[in-house]
């Protein structure tokens, strides 16, 4: 029977890049030193600071609302109703019942009465080589116009050691300077309209992740999103996977070797100057922000369309 | 049928990440094009400049010394018999027939005979992670030796685009910054007892020189060395041949983009300061240099031997 490298009680589970076991108790022990390590590090958060949390409905994000909550921090949610089908009506209902069950705020933006459109109807109207990247765009529009008008200052995800070492796979794979000086768990805010994004669970791989969601018994969607089949994300983690397999710890040590060894190295080709938007004056680096560009193409397409009918 | 992108006849081979189908005269041209832009950008060599050639025996270098031959450069083949069994036999004779065909210069540098041990007989005596690191050290020193001795100013191999996607990944899984510094198609020499080294297959991939091969009809050794099955650039490799399937040209892009974008980044950390050893007189950046110590190694488990015998 293998043991708990901790305590030597039966062990419940093996974590391979640690070359540790560890029972349900010991692994608690971990994982909550992981996050706190993390916050305390990054200098993220402190207790008496509110902390916006996106929160998807995935086990990344609701495992970290169910941390951060019983850890004492003061989060809100915030969760984007994209109205992709049953997909989104599923997370949805998750982020509602869990805050219901624990008194916890819950911000909820539905797309559809927000900008007036889901995500399926602008990625229709929009020819466009993918709706993940359109969806973050608005994502990070809407988070930046509500965490401003609501004054929070920090934003938290649930990004895991797996999304990191992916996000940073493409970033190398294109040599993506810019996106390279960016990549951090803990961004400061770079105008006074946004505020500064941090990763609590950046050293938690997913498996981790769901292990920590088991034991606790916390709800979350287990399909994932249906317009993110093709994402490229998801080669890059086959191919880390594969390298894990065959060397556990390779992402441990790219990611974490990155920001030891590299990142610095790429912070020049960070600089970006911000000024507001000529539309709607949220911070961005060209002369209409993306968000913009996004709903006036959404616009002419459905002007199109009406002066097709009436022709 | 397909048809060949440039001139219209029948295509006998499809080049995914070119978006391109070529008749069999025509991907000669495109082999020819990548090999002399590649020599001409990087001011490899010129016609009247003698070449040292390593000739493993495997396609890559036996394609190179073929194609090197007939474009009329002045190539003198060196072939290291590392001494591991048959792979070493049947590599040795490739290389020995193939020069004997053309009139070809080649020197045999027999481990054996010229150190004393094959590699076999070193990885056994020294206790070491990796045969294929031992080996590197070795064949690298010879190889300065026998140029400076020769007065070959620049040392040719048949690294390919898989190769060097390979080790580029490697280096930025573990942020070898060092290692990235120096990762280049042409490498100037660092010392006066150290020829240049120069890549001229570094845009081909391993597809488009098999292709070649077996259009001239150049034999070559097909299995691998049996003491690198555990070498990571095979892992490496597979992960990179995996993304190249989601995606054609990930590993070009990679290259490409880290020689354009990236690698001048990493060029303060490349900075060494070579001296002689203190043993054999040869560069190296510490006191002893890799090979003089593996040799110590080698010769104090021999004695040790020896002493237990007579005990």
């Amino acid at each position: 029977m293998v043991k708990c490298s901790r305590c030597k009680k039966p062990a419940f589970t093996k974590l391979a890049r640690h070359n540790a076991s560890f029972c349900e108790e010991c692994f608690e022990l971990f994982f909550s030193r992981q996050v706190n390590e993390a916050i305390k590090k990054y200098r993220m958060f402190h207790k008496t600071e509110p902390v916006l949390l996106g929160v998807s409905g995935g086990k990344d994000s609701m495992s970290l609302w169910h941390y951060l909550h019983r850890s004492g921090y003061q989060v809100v949610g915030i969760h984007f109703d994209l109205g992709i089908g049953e997909y989104s009506y599923l997370s949805r209902k998750i982020a509602e019942d869990f805050a219901q069950s624990y008194a916890l705020p819950l911000q909820i933006i539905a797309l559809s009465e927000t900008i007036g459109y889901s995500i399926p109807q602008i990625a229709q109207r929009i020819r466009h080589r993918s709706p993940c990247s359109l969806c973050g765009s608005i994502k990070r529009y809407l988070l930046n116009q509500f965490a401003f008008s609501n004054h929070f200052t920090v934003y938290a995800t649930g990004h895991n050691l797996d999304d990191e070492t992916a996000t940073l796979l493409g970033n190398v794979l294109h040599w993506q300077t810019d996106y390279l000086a960016h990549q951090n768990p803990s961004l400061p805010s770079p105008h006074p309209k946004m505020p500064r994004k941090v990763k609590p669970f950046y050293s938690l791989t997913e498996e981790e992740i769901s292990l920590y969601a088991r034991i606790k018994e916390i709800p979350f969607i287990t399909e994932p999103c249906p317009l993110s089949k093709k994402a490229k994300s998801l080669n890059y983690k086959e191919a880390l996977n594969l390298l894990e397999k065959y060397s556990p710890g390779t992402k441990h040590n790219f990611f974490f070797g990155f920001l030891e060894k590299a990142s610095q190295l790429f912070s020049s080709h960070g600089e970006v100057v911000l000024k507001g938007c000529e539309i709607c004056g949220m911070p961005t680096t060209q002369k209409t922000c993306s968000f913009c560009k996004i709903m006036q193409k959404v616009h002419e397409r459905k002007d199109d369309h009406v002066h097709s009918r009436t022709e």
